[in-house]
């Protein structure tokens, strides 16, 4: 049936989804009453009209600037330089943070195409310049494309001679067990073993 | 985010999607193509208006009649009834079967508000009556609504006189291992035994 496996092979490009769990949305939606399908379908037509990222920091919003960059509460001194605005969300959940952000869109990765003209760089350089921060907190993935972007964007603002550089903190997972910890994290928190 | 929490819960409403992955998704399609949106979109739009039910035994079709139902090859004495169309697709994977095949398109499930007159069992009257059918074999899932459908499967035909009835066998699956198998496979597995 070319509608339908055309249906299956469009949503198992979708992250996360493998040809049997698309097989299984596919038949759900021929179930599905067919309003609710015209919705999600729209919805996905839509999205990118409806929500851009900010031109300030590039986290996605339906706002001309997001909320967060329009809170006149948050500490402007501090830049959390991010990959993705999922990264912000998960950060603003905790609660740990009250700074700004600078989302990248993504970390350099030569392998897969992503130079760092393809990342929101220029845009950081700028806010640098005209801003009044104080420290870059860097929060790219801790990953080897997480530290080639950390590490560029050090070389990047290294011309700002007040800047107070940090990463956040790589090691076991906090509430983690050391028996299922990867050579990645343990070798890290050997390296960043704190005095006790 | 009105538009993205809103496409984050549609998303999430489709079988075997949580928040988590459903965010997931929606973040992929914000970075996505816009013309591979607007094709994904559209397909789930107009999967309903595409594919349908075969109006003689169920399975989901693009033609008038199904490609199984039109083909005279197959076996018109022997019908297997199923739940779903993909419980079809899996049988003819096998290679086991060369009948023909009736869809219900469900379980008869009270709680879930799914009655006998909510499945294509009218249609199964009709075709046996009007059919060279001798066996009927019951595929129905080996679940408490798969029993209950197979049992009234056959009260609903046991007026025809000439009908044999089978249901395909239950137990442990083959292949699989005794340590992990639940309580419902055992039991069927030495209720069913077979002399050795």
């Amino acid at each position: 049936m070319e509608a339908l496996d055309s249906l299956i092979y469009k949503i198992s490009r979708l992250p996360g989804l493998g040809p049997k769990s698309a097989r299984r949305i596919a038949y759900h939606l021929l179930k599905n009453d067919a309003e609710f399908n015209k919705t999600l379908g729209e919805a996905i037509i839509n999205i990118k009209d409806k929500v851009h990222p900010c031109p300030v920091c590039g986290i996605y919003t339906e706002h001309d600037i997001c909320s967060i960059c329009n809170d006149s509460s948050r500490n402007r001194e501090f830049l959390c330089i991010v990959e993705e605005t999922q990264d912000v969300n998960v950060i603003e959940d905790s609660g740990v943070y009250k700074g700004l952000y600078h989302v990248l869109g993504g970390a350099i990765s030569i392998l897969d195409g992503i130079y760092p003209e393809n990342l929101r760089f220029k845009e950081l350089d700028k806010r640098i310049a005209e801003g009044q921060f104080t420290e870059i907190i860097i929060a790219t993935n801790p990953t080897d494309q997480g530290d080639t972007t950390a590490a560029y964007i050090k070389k990047l603002l290294s011309k700002y001679p007040n800047l107070h550089f940090s990463r956040i903190a790589q090691g076991l997972q906090a509430g983690g067990d050391i028996e299922f910890a990867n050579h990645r994290a343990l070798y890290q928190s050997f390296k960043n073993r704190l005095s006790f």
